[in-house]
């Protein structure tokens, strides 16, 4: 194995997608981003990623020195290597895509797909906040609300590969807001960056409290109202204490479940610091059973964003076949 | 090993102490009951507990022969055999029992507990409905709601030997019913058999609707809720669909949770057939999110009720130490 020193790690987003090669003690030794969204024909946006790829191994001595790849992508499935019905990538939409297949046979090399929030939960677990835990979740807090579920040191990836879809289950009520997944009141819809934006607006439209946040022209974003509570506008940082109550509420559920040693907040929204791990921490223990309570943690990511999705990926490349 | 041929399967409820010899085939070659709650003094049951275990290996050669003893409990932890706050076993209550070692103490032979939802996953597992299945999850729906979850063929324990204590999410709404457990809207204040005698004299109470549960002049068991709906009667009928509504809507959330091939159904109010499987299955399908949709089964668990405690807690004799 020693003339294949390397890994690749690939981290999809809707719109752009992050690739770095990476060497067994998980240093990055060279990254970069494509467009994810200027194809909808796969196999546009597979000649994309094989040319950066080779760009990026170059100085290292090319594609052939990489053992593996691995890939974070939306609903992608360890087991069968296809991204089905990734709605925001728009060369994927409804239908399901061979991705592993496709990426190996476009480049050579194997290739392990698993979903975005897994490959963080793998990369936490490999050089972030949660090394040397086997038992943890990994709550990513983006656009949407991913989770990567790790038991007994492995990644829980259930009967058919789709297992911690965590953002999908219920928040507050069945009849909530309108998911785009199809139904109504995911945990998602009001915890997301997305979320927490949807509810300041909803609070400012239905209530004529004051908020700085008025003053604010165009759609109001979660770092608006970040940054409006931070200079203690009361309306925002009630929007932070509603989405920690949910956020609470739903930690107390999951522990029920698996009884992690820790919840692990990662994405943009786990920035938010004590506005948001306050409320989480009250709501989690006061609905927790006793042998529970003020007993679980719950941590922010210790690595940085764009380092942690290529980490979390690259460490799926070592066991590709 | 060839002289120490069998385990012993012990099942402690809150009454009754059910045990059993289990050959190397799962075959319960002889069994027993006992009291639990005659004594308040641990040391007493124990007693009891070890004298019905030689009478029942009398004929096998004596206990000498048992090469492990497996138990089953309210809150047994599995990690360190430990029985913690569990308040309906009389010589227990709010005290953490360290009950593997006083009953390896007392009989000489290694002792391994697991909570009896856990054992019930296991002996469905190795002789029941999950026969071949990796991933499943099992709820028994008695005086309680208890789960037992298994990940790639083993019992999911968590990182503290507690995880599935799927009984204590929440159903409705997180200020529903006052559960015994500290807290208000669990799962189990609906959906055990309790909770379902208890949902029918509500709606007798709120409501005029004609049924025969009104004759009754005793307290309505679960058992006479479902006899009503097997007569026809509407009210008991609609609160099976209730029950069941709740139940499916949860399983969604566990589905999200685990992906599980199965989710199988166990105890008293398991015996409802159609009544409580049509609603779980409506209510479960409406709310999966569509890579699940009409993919999970749900079964009834295959095992005599008696057996399936004995059974489930020898399986874990094998490997006591």
């Amino acid at each position: 194995m020693m003339d294949k020193p390397y890994v690749a790690g690939i981290d999809i987003g809707g719109q752009t997608t992050k690739l770095g090669i990476v060497d067994a003690r998980g240093t990055v030794l060279s990254q970069t981003t494509i467009r994810t969204d200027t194809h909808t024909d796969v196999n546009l946006y597979l000649d994309d990623l094989n040319s950066a790829l080779s760009r990026i191994s170059e100085k290292l001595g090319g594609i052939g020195k990489l053992r593996g790849i691995g890939v974070g992508a939306p609903n992608g499935n360890y087991y069968s290597g296809v991204i089905e019905n990734a709605v925001n990538l728009v060369w994927a939409g409804p239908n399901a895509i061979p991705f592993a297949k496709l990426l190996k046979d476009k480049t050579g090399i194997p290739v392990t797909l698993t979903n975005d929030a897994n490959a963080a939960a793998v990369g936490e677990m490999t050089y972030g906040a949660a090394k040397g835990m086997n038992n943890f979740i990994m709550i990513t807090l983006g656009t949407g609300v991913g989770s990567g579920i790790v038991i007994n040191g492995e990644v829980l990836y259930g009967h058919d590969g789709f297992a911690g879809e965590l953002g999908h289950t219920f928040a507050v009520k069945r009849n909530g807001r309108q998911c785009n997944c199809g139904r109504t009141g995911c945990l998602e819809t009001y915890t997301s960056a997305t979320g927490v934006a949807r509810t300041a607006r909803e609070w400012l439209e239905m209530t004529d409290d004051p908020s700085i946040l008025r003053n604010i022209t165009e759609n109001i974003t979660s770092k608006d109202v970040y940054e409006a509570a931070s200079q203690g506008d009361k309306l925002a940082i009630k929007v932070f204490e509603y989405t920690g109550k949910l956020l609470g509420e739903s930690f107390s559920d999951f522990v029920a479940f698996s009884a992690p040693e820790a919840i692990i907040l990662f994405g943009g929204l786990a920035r938010s610091g004590d506005l948001l791990l306050k409320p989480v921490l009250e709501h989690m223990n006061a609905n927790l059973i006793s042998i529970w309570k003020n007993k679980i943690q719950v941590l922010f990511s210790q690595l940085k964003e764009s380092d942690a999705a290529i980490l979390g990926a690259s460490a799926l490349g070592w066991s590709s076949k």
